[in-house]
């Protein structure tokens, strides 16, 4: 046995105590037939409605009030550190609310990440980016309309490379940002660490959570940080200025890279052991 | 079955380990007679008190603090931020502390939300929300005693419509904001989430905090964020100058309807099928 | 049945599923003959000395960073959140450290609490404060010898009543503030709370972390916040400066009170029920 | 038996529900066979790697923002504390993803104290510090790469001896403040803690992230905030100047101590009784 004795992983029963769940069917045809889909592709658009509209309200509002135009006092406002609390709280949240009925992805990457991993069908993933694409066009419109004096003037939230930086910086941090919040989703939803924690999975949505957060202290200098195309297409459509749109690309090319690494990583370096014993335990639990 | 993987809801135990506890009456007279009803009361209405002495203060010193009148160094203080994790940081920590004496509504709107959805009987929402009324009057009145040379000076807390923003705007902003919060009250005492948490609800207080602190980081440049009438009405009260009542009805009107439309949200699209097969696992559990 | 469905109180189980310990003796000779007993004295010793060591670091570090007589960024620092912060993060992680030790109270004013509901004996009561002051020294005594340079210059960490505040303000705010903690102490280690989770207490050092957070973000402006007598204590002896002694009795006073007044509330308000039943189950479970 | 009633020690079952693992060998040959070993190599590996990534470009970022020398406003960026939230909360995703594959150290200081109580045999420990510090100069490159233009002019997130402290100071700050991370680390990782938390380890990380935001609150601005010595390292390969490898030493010898201090502590202060009756339940559980 390994001496993995922090978090005890106890070798009398590690083999029996959960089952990985069989992969998911490329096509799944049945589950357009329950109600129960549809319900999830709701959550997902209200979500990531709700999602945008807090966090670029909380952007234009910070703007506003610090801008030396306006004489405002430069140290007022919620600061960078709360735009990135509203990013990563908002994501807290949200995947509290949703890990039922949706299983919260709120993020195409997400969800890219977690149909490369056979975890969702070709159908519902493409679904939920739809669902959450149209979700934050609403959101960001929301913040257009209430804040039509700013949102313009302040930039609309839209996820742009600062000047001073090339294409090829900006894409490895779309890459490794999304790494760290998928390779995180991957951790939290793992069935392996469900069974140990005795099926208590009321954490996961805190550090998930906390992997935007720190993503965004880090590189909102740099792009803004997208790692969530639906938040940046979003914001680029309502915003819809030539910037924007040049620097889209980077924002799905990034985030999809980086979730496929994550995939990758914790499916063939990590699970590696778990996924050649899988079909001998697949049965009991 | 769903592929809602991420938490994993086994399929195996999903319909009978868990009960929704059938609808509370509209009057029910009987619990005006158990001494625990009282004590609901006084814990709602301590807990409200608390939380409007704590967060008025933040305001208030923080205004205090960086006031350039006073030659004070403007980015002395708390922040923003500081003062939106105090209004998120108290409800944390009042509704851990009263959610097994109350239920922890510490606020109007959320009163409302589960009256609508029958988890609260009228008379105990009627009661809750004047406990709660007075509780606020008096933790405002406890800081104005506190600071008497500052509190009128720095606005006492009071929430109004900032100069810009038009009352519909004002309204919008309360009205999804308060959806957003009754919503994860929802979320987080859901039965259905509990029995999959293996009757764990520790959490349950943590997202609902996060909530309010969200909506503080997005909502406090457009109306200083109300999202709880108690709060609006307790510094109206004591504060008692001409626009904080005229803008009084959006601070009750705006999360009465969002807390409105959260508990149609939870109910009637998320919760439908449990709804509808109600019936037939009431008995278990 | 009271109608608390927030965080469900199951009628089946809630008469027996948990029970109030017998209240501690006075004077319990014998525990001063087990080694367990030496053992909180030292864990409370540490934890204090840890306490004081990193918060007062903290303020005299924040103020070394910010003074303008050093031609200092008026911005740089952790600001006064990081200041309350870390008062509040380490009350989390250190009663988090000790719980299982001592008990985890880091403060007289908790155990003076504890001891008036008959959780601690008095010997083990005053020779936790007598730790926990000891520690408190030795703690702010570290700090003065690592910033020798700025340590007198930049207040000491001492507790004292800010210009233009009455002393009883100043005792007041201790009042209320020490009420917040202790309320959330026995609100986190109510042996009913810990039935209803299962046994599983390990979310208590957050909200108790979080009630020191918040109290400090409201209070700092009056009387630099105390609500712990060794915190003031030690820091006077080491700062060893009138204003800071002339004041000290406040930190004292207010903090019992505040204690007194959270036990009696919850001992006879929220628990009185249970209380008048203890007879009846202390024997099951 | 003793009065420790906040979080129960229930007499009835503190023999019985948990036992000490046997201490790990020192050298374990058997285990360089297993492919758990070389993925948990890994998981250090990228962890370390992602821990610096995040944090050094977090403090790159911020002092590009908030320059002088470029006009820019020198309230900017996520401030001191959210360099300090950076640290802790990277802590706190990591040990979290990487517990169940590799013990989630990502610090040589944790390895060591642990190793110290025999918790991880020395080639394991030997092998992990080489994974860290690899780790870390991988990130640190990483951010060099990205930040080209800014990375040496803002100090390169190295670890610095600050003016007008001596090498006895900054020495004793790493002490403490290590000894504050590894205190944590044992506390929550404890098999006792585990047994009475009902096998629920999932708050572990939670404190451990919460104790190196703490101390990079307190001792930035005395060393920056070591306590890592691969984070130390890896800095100062990258960043190369004459001025941080002579404080080099400081970053080793210092946490290197603090480690062994507290498994000094917890081994043979906190646990004594425990050890000594060790042989008697070791067959239980």
């Amino acid at each position: 046995m390994t001496k993995d004795v922090e978090v005890a992983e106890h070798s009398d029963f590690s083999a029996k105590d959960y089952h990985d769940p069989p992969p998911a069917a490329l096509i799944d045809a049945d589950e357009l037939t329950k109600w129960s889909f549809y319900r999830a592709l709701i959550a997902e658009f209200i979500a990531t409605l709700l999602f945008l509209y807090i966090t670029v309200l909380t952007v234009i509002g910070y703007k506003s009030q610090t801008d030396p135009a306006k004489n405002a006092d430069e140290c007022g406002g919620v600061g960078i550190l709360g735009i990135a609390w509203a990013f990563g709280g908002m994501i807290f949240i949200l995947v509290y609310c949703t890990a039922g009925i949706s299983g919260g992805h709120i993020n195409p990457a997400v969800t890219f990440g977690l149909f490369l991993a056979r975890k969702v069908s070709l159908i519902r993933a493409v679904m939920y980016m739809i669902a959450q694409c149209l979700g934050a066009i609403c959101g960001v419109g929301l913040v257009k309309a209430f804040q039509k004096a700013y949102y313009d003037r302040y930039g609309g939230g839209a996820n742009e490379l600062a000047p001073g930086y090339n294409k090829g910086v900006g894409l490895g941090a779309e890459i490794i940002g999304t790494f760290v919040l998928v390779y995180t989703v991957f951790s939290a939803t793992d069935p392996k660490r469900n069974a140990r924690d005795s099926h208590v999975p009321v954490l996961a949505p805190l550090p998930i959570g906390f992997a935007v957060f720190m993503v965004h202290l880090a590189t909102i200098p740099i792009t803004g940080t997208g790692i969530n195309p639906a938040r940046s297409f979003g914001a680029a459509v309502i915003y819809n200025k030539d910037k924007a749109w040049d620097d889209q690309w980077i924002f799905w090319v990034g985030p999809f890279i980086g979730a496929a690494i994550a995939a990758f990583y914790h499916q063939y370096i990590l699970r590696a052991a778990a996924i050649k014993a899988l079909g001998s335990f697949r049965s009991n639990a």
